[in-house]
């Protein structure tokens, strides 16, 4: 056994090593990755009033991880506009996204929840996962985690050609579900500002009459896809 | 005078010097801050349809800021929850902020745009600070970027204690713009979700009578603030 190994807790020592077989690595600070798993239904109140759960953790995981996946996009398509880039990267750090990643890497299953307690699990595993790339950060720096993410998330668990091709088009989805509810869907020129190649469009989407989405860009048919991602997101979440 | 700044044109060590004076550095790839400064209007079209304009390197330097950021915030506030970091890190990255940062520290000088041809003026000089932030990012990597927003523009530029004590109150900033525009605000318990400690408030903020804004939070207050922020963002921008 590992030397370091041997000061850790029964508990602790099966968590190093889970997370060695996940990410290659032994954890430095062991604590960092508890907190990481540890949800706010079974945490404890720190002075202060905040609880030693897994929530800041996310919050900086989730920081990284949009640095990490923008620099990655940024330089695998170098012919495509930052509007690509942006939704390309939604869907790579989307919560649905995410609380796949987790469950397929195992990382959900290292989370310690009180099931009872919690009517929405929907987003628990997506959000242990980021507070596990804020643990790794903190532990060992930027361009470590920067290749755990890269070399052992995204090369075998993410799809990135097959995201980049399923594109969403907000649009149609927008209009299929309007369908299906038997509702009205108009898009709207609000206004056109600039000239030229410079123009900036303005685009409302109507649902039965009235204003549900908003959607700007330089191009027209963009700032509808914008305008509908908008809707869908206020009418279905 | 430096060898390497020799071999550059003469506005290309103009450019030099001035990053030189603004960071502490002089830049390596000095084609990155080129792009970085050169907006749109000026941009010339790249193979695959593309311009050389400075967006793409806006959207990977907003996400590097976001990160070192939130790490900052992450370790400067051991104490606070993730809603007070996430929205303490919205007011230093806001537009208006980094339009100021920008023009304070004379990145906006440095731009290349074409005046006459754009209306809305309002947010490039903030773009190309982020811009900038990607160029850098790229020429020199996360750790030193990381030491040049923190060492040259947080300190000297940013002051997140006076950022952080004037707290941005959103339900009296909507209630005195309901004021001004002779509307009515109310705020409604739209439900409830899970049980003790873990129950989430859901609110929905209305404006004459009509959801304007919904926040999600497990204490009722702030639940109340976020649905005020989303509202605002609606109404005012």
């Amino acid at each position: 056994m590992l030397k370091f190994l041997k000061k850790l807790s029964v508990e602790e020592r099966q968590l190093a090593n889970s997370i060695k077989n996940i990410t290659g690595f032994y954890p430095g600070n062991i604590f960092l990755y508890k907190m990481a798993f540890r949800h706010r239904s079974v945490a404890s109140e720190l002075s202060g009033g905040i609880k030693d759960s897994n929530e800041r953790l996310e919050y900086l995981g989730d920081a990284i991880l949009g640095a990490v996946i923008a620099d990655y996009l940024f330089k695998k398509f170098p012919y495509k506009d930052e509007g690509f880039l942006t939704q390309l990267r939604s869907k790579i750090v989307s919560r649905e996204n995410l609380n796949k990643l987790s469950e397929k890497m195992g990382v959900g299953k290292l989370l310690l929840i009180d099931k009872d307690s919690i009517n929405n699990k929907s987003s628990v595993s997506g959000n242990a996962f980021e507070a596990f790339i804020g643990a790794i950060y903190l532990d060992k720096g930027y361009n470590f985690t920067k290749k755990i993410i890269l070399k052992r998330i995204i090369k075998y668990h993410v799809d990135v050609d097959e995201l980049e091709s399923t594109e969403l088009n907000f649009k149609s989805r927008l209009i299929e579900w309007a369908q299906k509810e038997r509702k009205t869907v108009e898009f709207a020129l609000e206004k056109e500002e600039g000239k030229g190649r410079n123009k900036l469009f303005h685009v409302n989407v109507l649902i039965d009459k009235e204003t549900k989405g908003k959607g700007v860009d330089f191009s027209k048919k963009k700032a509808e896809q914008y305008a509908a991602e908008d809707a869908l997101k206020k009418l279905i979440g």
